[in-house]
């Protein structure tokens, strides 16, 4: 199999995968965004998620540069009318471009946060920067921050978890393909005594 | 916020999540099944993927003390007709039940791996485990495997990309609520000088 078409299987195969923008500054103020989809929950209490940043070069790797540097960012659900915004993010423009500028999305400051938002998106999140653990095997890298604000639209919730089909969440497969949430399901917490007959 | 709306939201607001059942046998032969909604792309070249193991007690951890003493399991895609037998293996049997005959799914063996597959699932792995990452600040743990082993149902690539509506995907969101996909965009890798004007 050649090194692309691998690439691509591989990057499809653990499933669906949340679509999110991390929004960033520079210590010289410039501001960064980029598309990440391998945000991940790591747990509820601390609130942490985490996130894996690939290996760093001179081109790629300003998301973790700027997080290091000030130790803030935010994380910013994509929604449909502007998944295409949303990815050229991952265009390796040089570090002193905004993307926010470049792909027409609008930044966006609230509360403390110093890292800007991206004010189309309609739930999003200030992150603390906790740690960096490196993933030796491969060079990348796992990022984990804890939430410090959460901006949740009225009527998230149902059944108890949040609704994504509510808030026109999306999710992406491998690297370039976008996909919208329809709800099919919803199981209670799964007691031993509760379980069905299957 | 009392405890059980913070983790439920805290479960959400990373997006969607990832819906598969991973696989392991332990070292008495008994087979284990187990959902999980972290698994997470890690790197390519090799072909690597990741999942969050919950913090280890007496009642939780039989997936990670298996692949510990194995070195292996199988990652298999949930699709919509038996979401309902997946959740159900979150209900925490003791480690002699079998998930995989009290909910109702069937073993399969393929290849030389020893962990039992999901016969359902249409789009599966055998993973060789590689390494358990400790994250520090809550106690989980990142599992990170190779992928030795891919099976694919026909058709399952568009557009370069794995195609999750095609291959009946699902996603989770929170801890309880099940979601198909609906692909609405692709877009080209994104080389700087092909930007659109935004």
């Amino acid at each position: 199999m050649d090194r692309i078409t691998r690439l691509k299987i591989v990057n499809g195969v653990s499933g669906i995968k949340s679509a999110n923008l991390i929004g960033t500054r520079a210590g010289d103020q410039t501001t960064n965004l980029a598309v990440f989809n391998s945000v991940v929950h790591i747990g509820s209490n601390p609130p942490l998620l985490g996130f894996i940043a690939r290996p760093q070069t001179k081109e790629v790797g300003h998301t973790l540069q700027n997080i290091k540097e000030t130790g803030e960012y935010t994380i910013n659900h994509i929604h449909p009318e502007f998944t295409k915004q949303a990815h050229y993010t991952s265009a390796k423009f040089e570090r002193n471009t905004s993307e926010f500028e470049r792909c027409g999305l609008t930044e966006e400051y609230l509360g403390e946060c110093k890292a800007p938002f991206v004010k189309e998106s309609r739930l999003k999140m200030a992150m603390r920067f906790m740690e960096a653990i490196p993933i030796e095997l491969n060079g990348t890298t796992l990022v984990i921050g804890e939430i410090v604000n959460l901006i949740l639209p009225d009527g998230a919730m149902a059944d108890g978890d949040l609704d994504l089909e509510k808030v026109n969440g999306v999710g992406i497969s491998g690297l370039n393909s976008y996909y919208e949430l329809k709800k099919i399901a919803y199981y209670p917490y799964a007691e031993v005594t509760e379980v069905p007959e299957f």
